[in-house]
């Protein structure tokens, strides 16, 4: 578990789960790590709740719920009922089985226990051979500022379903915060062969990840090649609300509009064959990017992972 | 709700929970106050967690595991066995819906709240016409002090089963405690016909109780009779520990030595008619006390409260 990563992936929830999950079968085991966006997690209940995380740990596990997306498959709900009948909150949907993650977590924590490491012990323990670790152990919280006031994220996203209208976004804790120890050891590793953003949003689940100071002067700087996959198809996101709020911000739902806002980081792009070709003189790969099946997972990475050895000369 | 009670009992888990359980059946609606030890509660997977006070919760609610005399019934398992896997601690069971309790109280306790009003707000979210109350809103930890050292109450109890041999307890925290304001108003009021000590183990359940200062007074000089229900028949306890720790700390396992238990304290005392009458001079009550059935634990509820109000006139 503690070899170093050839492959770092950054990534948030749902969409970018899908390609680690492709890298994580198109490599070989004790190859990939995750890096996942912690601007999403939230307490709740008195727990401690890292739902990317989760969500990535589940997928490489083979345990997430193929429907939502989130959580985890063949789930029970009777907590969520009791809770229910207690009075207690339940607009943030916990399952039975989900729960143990959270309370076991926010015990270690409460030990000392770092986010990294609990978050690589669970990996080990589900008997998942990529290291999945959150950008940073100190606490950052992404806010969705909004026609309504300034929303944290879990509010905006699961309590108000993405309805208000965005005008940007901040990232408490930011400031103060260190990029995790493991994956700032496998960004400065010799052996790093690539990195890759995954398309996830690039203003919820990647920028919170570049806002913690240094890791995107280390990803930049990491010798490897960096590779983007556009989270827009044809204008539209597969998932989730990253269309609609390049809409409110201003900004064109383009693919090429996602490349831009990763600008000077980005050794190459990947990009869906119904969009536009050119970014500027960035080295493009248009292929299909629509990751619908099991195998187009897997196939869509091995293009990423070929494209960036194709550019590695690219890198400064 | 808050109506004064008619009728206090002083209870643990299963045993009194079973004679309370037939007091609230007894009795109209809102006249029962249940105060609880809480003693056994404990901090587990950062949860408050409470067992008395839910025994008695659940039972009265009717949702109580009839298998088990602890937790609820028709429970799933789903939280334990997704926390084993995590390699979480898995010594003390906690189904999915009783979770839901601990859950929810730690984070009302968190928020400020007494742990006296979350359990009456559970009542009432439960449909329960009594008021069930810990002794105390602060915490009182039940020390069973061994031949292997002094463990705290629930390492000996689940963890280490009741093997090690008891030479004593102590009850850390009760010199701080007060009474909850709920009990120590029902204690005071002119409303109060009885104060009835369930069959529960006189020095795990009950001692812990009359630990907390100004409680012990306070039933005493409460104006009602005071009258305790035996929880040995024929020499032995009917669920538990007790018959066991009184043979290790050299008490008859006798009726007759938990009457002296609680010497100074009773208007009356209640026990089965396998065993023998005469404690001193208290008044006695000989009938069979053994609840097997829902229609025993009235019976014998019934039978309490009469007796209670033959001897209103031997109160001092």
């Amino acid at each position: 578990m503690s070899a170093t990563a050839r492959v770092v992936a950054i990534s948030g929830g749902i969409g970018g789960a899908k390609l680690a999950l492709g890298l994580y079968r198109a490599l070989p085991a004790d190859s990939l790590m995750v890096a996942c966006n912690t601007g999403d997690d939230f307490e709740h209940l008195g727990l401690s709740i890292s739902p990317d995380l989760d969500t990535v740990l589940y997928t490489l596990a083979g345990i997430a719920n193929p429907d939502t997306g989130w959580g985890r498959a063949g789930e029970t709900w009777t907590f969520m009922q009791a809770l229910e009948s207690l009075g207690g909150e339940t607009w943030f949907r916990l399952g039975d089985a989900d729960l143990a993650t959270h309370v076991e977590r926010t015990c270690r924590l409460a030990a000392g226990e770092k986010l990294s490491a609990i978050s690589e012990d669970f990996c080990t323990r589900l008997g998942v051979r990529a290291r999945v670790v959150p950008m940073s152990d100190e606490p950052v919280r992404t806010m969705v500022h909004t026609d309504e006031g300034i929303l944290p994220f879990q509010r905006y996203f699961v309590q108000n379903r993405c309805e208000p209208r965005v005008t940007g976004f901040s990232f408490h804790g930011a400031g103060d915060a260190h990029p995790s120890l493991p994956l700032w050891e496998a960004l400065l590793a010799d052996r790093l062969e690539a990195v890759v953003i995954c398309p996830s949003n690039p203003f919820i689940s990647i920028d919170p990840i570049l806002a913690v100071p240094g890791l995107r002067g280390a990803i930049g700087d990491c010798g490897a090649p960096v590779v983007a996959v556009s989270p827009i198809i044809g204008g539209r996101a597969v998932k989730g609300p990253t269309a609609k709020m390049m809409a409110e911000l201003g900004i064109p739902r383009s693919a090429r509009a996602v490349a831009e806002h990763y600008e000077g980081l980005l050794t190459g792009f990947v990009l869906d064959e119904s969009d536009e070709g050119a970014v500027g003189d960035l080295p493009c790969l248009t292929t299909r990017i629509l990751m619908e099946t099991e195998e187009d997972k897997t196939t869509l990475a091995r293009q990423v992972l070929d494209f960036a050895g194709a550019i590695a000369d690219k890198v400064r």
